[in-house]
C-alpha cells in the first residue's frame, strides 16, 4: 500500500510518500518539503504548495492520503495557514478519488514511536529506523510527513499478534526498534 | 467592476457576485448558498464546495475574489472548517489569477452599513437596499457573501467626495442609505 502524507504548513510543507507492506514493513519512496516565502501573498502562497501536492499525487499515484487532524484549540499564529494548506490538501486528494486518513498528532506519534507524548527527535529517530534510512530526514517535517503516511498504512492494516514467534523477522525487527525507542 | 465574494462554511457556504460601477452603484449578478451534511466526510464537503465555487468562478467570471480574513482568536468548534474552506477557495482563485482582496469582518461591516459593529441584520438590511433588492438575500450567509463582495469593490474605488453637491444621485442615494443605516 502506498500512503502519501502532509504535514502542512504555509512556511514549509512536509510531504513523504511510502510503500508499506501485509507485513508492515516500509519502504521510502520520496520525501520532499515545499517551502513558500512568508511575504508572499496568502493565496499565491496556497498554490503554489497545492500545485506542488498536485503534481506529487500525480507524480506517485498513492493508494491512500494522510495528514493530522487539526483543532481549534492549537491557538498558534501558524494554526489558520496549517487549516488552510490542510483544506487544499484534502480537496486535492478527493478531487483524486483517494481514501483519506485524518489522524491527531499523538495517534501519529504512537503509531510510530510508541507513545503517544513522544518528542520530535523521538519521531525522527524512529522514522529513520523504521525505514531503514542511513541519514534522518530533515527538516523536522519532512520525518513528520513519513510519520503521518506510516500510521496511516500500519492503522489500515491488521496488528500483529502479541507472539513473537508468530512474527516476521521484519514485524520483530518492528517491535524491538518500537520497544527501544521507548526506552529512550 | 465584478466582484464575487465568498462567505466561507462547511455547512453554509455563501457566494455573492456584484457587478460595482465606478459612481460605486452595485447590481446583483448571482447569489447562492453551497451547502453540504454535517456527516459527510471532510474531504467530500471540501470537494463539492470547491467544486460549486470553480463552476461559479468559471460562470461568472468576476474581475477580482473577496473573502472574509480568518483568525484563530474566533475560538469557535466552525473555525477550523471556515479556514479549511477559505483555503480552498483562495487556491481556486489564484488558480484563476484573479486579485484576491482579505477582509475583516469589521471591515466589511463598515463598508456596507457605516460602522464596524453592526449586526446580521443591519448587514442584510443595507444589502438589500443598496443593490435595490425586493426581498432580503436569505439564509444570512447570502447577504454576507454580497456584502463582502460589495466591501472590496468599494476599497478599490476612490472615495466620493464629501460635498453632496458634486456627487452623483447614485452616489447620494447610498449616502442616504449608509447614514439612514446608522440613525437605527
Amino acid at each position: 500500500m502506498r500512503v502519501l502524507g502532509v504535514d502542512p504548513g504555509l512556511t514549509r510543507c512536509g510531504v513523504g510518500v511510502v510503500d508499506v507492506a501485509p507485513n508492515r514493513t516500509a519502504k521510502l519512496v520520496h520525501v520532499e518539503v515545499l517551502r513558500t516565502p512568508s511575504d508572499q501573498a496568502l493565496e499565491l502562497r496556497l498554490l503554489h504548495i497545492g500545485r506542488g501536492l498536485a503534481a506529487l499525487f500525480d507524480s506517485y499515484r498513492p493508494d491512500a492520503f494522510a495528514i493530522e487532524r487539526v483543532f481549534a484549540q492549537q491557538n498558534v499564529p501558524s494554526v489558520m495557514g496549517v487549516a488552510q494548506i490542510s483544506g487544499v490538501a484534502l480537496y486535492l486528494a478527493a478531487e483524486r478519488g483517494l481514501p483519506v486518513g485524518l489522524h491527531t498528532p499523538s495517534e501519529v506519534k504512537a503509531a510510530v514511536t510508541g507513545y503517544g507524548n513522544a518528542d520530535k527527535r523521538q519521531v525522527t529517530t524512529m522514522v529513520t529506523r523504521l525505514l531503514g534510512l542511513e541519514a534522518a530526514p530533515k527538516p523536522a517535517d519532512a520525518a513528520d510527513a513519513i510519520a503521518i503516511a506510516l500510521c496511516h498504512a500500519w492503522r489500515q492494516a491488521p496488528v500483529p499478534t502479541a507472539a513473537g514467534a508468530t512474527m516476521t523477522p521484519a514485524q520483530r525487527a518492528w517491535q524491538q526498534a518500537e520497544a527501544s525507542a521507548k526506552r529512550r
